[in-house]
């Protein structure tokens, strides 16, 4: 999840500086001031990358706005000639300034903090393009794969390539991990996931992996009973657990298959307390014992105390298996 | 779900004669006549009661409006102090006209139509009450239940309350079967979701089983993996699938606890032909050897044309085992 955010006042003051949320996600020493500013105020064990999956369409030739109330707002992709004029080739140069916030924040960082890059995952990615900007039920999305699942598929395919080209060449620039997003996997049955969201997510898996040497993490969020399918078959290392996927079932069903990551409630950080106490503790207990990483089931909440990030981290580091 | 609405030139006209959707809600002859329209029309096997999961905090003494852009508004509850306020006892006693509908239905429908009515579950009319609406992440809802457990639970006690006193009388006025829907079931982690979803859904079970003798169906959308736990501890006689459930999962895991029922995606009502016809098959040749209730896995949209609804129900009643 994101680390930085409008909760840190060191945050603030940076993102008043610049014009607009992509303008901080293309200026370099800006975007790797915001990267590191929580690793250093927290010590955290790996830094992510700030930036936003929404680079990639952009890259592609879209525009793409962040307004304050509304949301990103994206130029709408609705037919296959709109998918014709878009240019994933291009994208990954198009994306210098956040392969140099990439460098920087590797260089700035110890060695022993792993950096962690991303991209979107395709179908999430495509969701965006289709309706514009954010949704409540993807319908145009799901209208468009469901009705022309061949025309769909060209704009999934432009996407994984502007895709892979991208973490590759994050990892060139110094990214420890690469992480998918695939935040609105949860609306798709079985057999639109297979096709929408595993598929695309394992042919990007296997591209990077031949290329480069560093994990891929995949997060099928709010996928459910789908997340065992996605670990099993995707060919990622870990998985990503959304705040609703219950512990015991991660601990006997997908840990046996790859490392897993999360998955506090963000909400629980703005409570605090004991509350987010015995709920950190008990998502260790549960994960702890087997390849794990202690993490957000979603990204932190503008309104969530700092000093509760930093009894959280100290709750983690205190627990012992 | 709900099988009348826009999509229907003939909802659409009674829909132009009650002010505003609550009018519709409390008219039993309107509500009645839309309630049969889909029966008519299609020779459906059961009918739903139309009604909405808001008229239990009206009733409860809350200002509630429809909107048309931006959906309900419920006047909104924060405070112990705001809980105290409301009145749960009186809530059956104010949604009489809600029960005259369903006596109108029961006896106009033939006797081998199933009558379901409904109510929502306490966590999902809770976070309307709270956000005072819908909501994209039921922040305050969830803000209030993990740092004030007992306050917020005070809400729950006067929705189940109210809930099964509803219920009951629903079942006494006609319906034949009665279905509590947790829409909002998917946001809550392993534990919230034992607090807040199934111990207030298997309470309100046990009480309406201990006066009734209608089965119950539990719809906890977006439950994913938790759904397994739900079909087990809540009592519920059937659970309600959401789109995403797998259907091999759902056959496996929940088949033999107890009947299911689902779940077409309606996008693919609106989509029509060959991909509808194919996945209602796959959905029947899954789950239509055990106890099963063909339906979609969330509400029909507006775009849906009727004539692929009355394609959908031929190719239901064409399957055979």
């Amino acid at each position: 999840m994101r680390q930085a955010g409008r909760y840190l006042p060191e945050y603030r003051a940076i993102r008043a500086q610049a014009k607009g949320f992509l303008d901080l996600c293309y200026d370099p020493a800006m975007a790797a001031e915001v990267t590191l500013q929580p690793v250093r105020r927290y010590g955290l064990d790996a830094a992510i990358l700030f930036s936003d999956i929404l680079v990639v369409p952009h890259a592609m030739g879209l525009a793409v706005t962040f307004e304050e109330e509304r949301g990103p707002v994206v130029q709408r992709v609705r037919s296959t000639q709109d998918v014709e004029r878009l240019e994933p080739a291009a994208a990954a140069g198009r994306l210098e300034p956040v392969l140099g916030t990439v460098t920087r924040v590797r260089a700035a960082l110890a060695p022993d903090v792993t950096l962690i890059g991303f991209a979107g995952a395709p179908w999430t990615v495509a969701t965006y393009m289709v309706e514009g900007g954010t949704s409540r039920d993807f319908a145009a999305t799901r209208r468009w794969a469901f009705g022309d699942p061949e025309g769909f598929g060209r704009l999934i395919a432009a996407i994984e390539t502007a895709t892979i080209e991208y973490l590759v060449a994050q990892v060139t620039a110094g990214a420890d991990v690469v992480q998918l997003f695939d935040s609105w996997a949860g609306v798709l049955a079985d057999d639109a996931f297979e096709r929408w969201c595993v598929a695309p997510t394992a042919r990007i898996v296997a591209a990077v992996k031949a290329r480069t040497d560093v994990p891929v993490i995949g997060f099928p969020r709010g996928a459910g009973v789908l997340i065992e399918r996605y670990a099993a078959a995707t060919g990622v290392d870990a998985v990503g657990l959304d705040t609703t996927v219950p512990l015991a079932w991660a601990r006997d069903v997908l840990q046996p298959k790859v490392a897993v990551q999360g998955n506090l409630d963000p909400l629980l950080l703005v409570t605090g307390g004991a509350a987010m106490e015995q709920r950190a503790r008990a998502i260790l207990d549960a994960l702890g014992h087997g390849p794990f990483v202690f993490n957000l089931g979603h990204g932190v909440v503008p309104e969530t105390p700092p000093d509760h990030v930093a009894r959280l981290v100290a709750c983690v580091r205190e627990w012992r298996p």
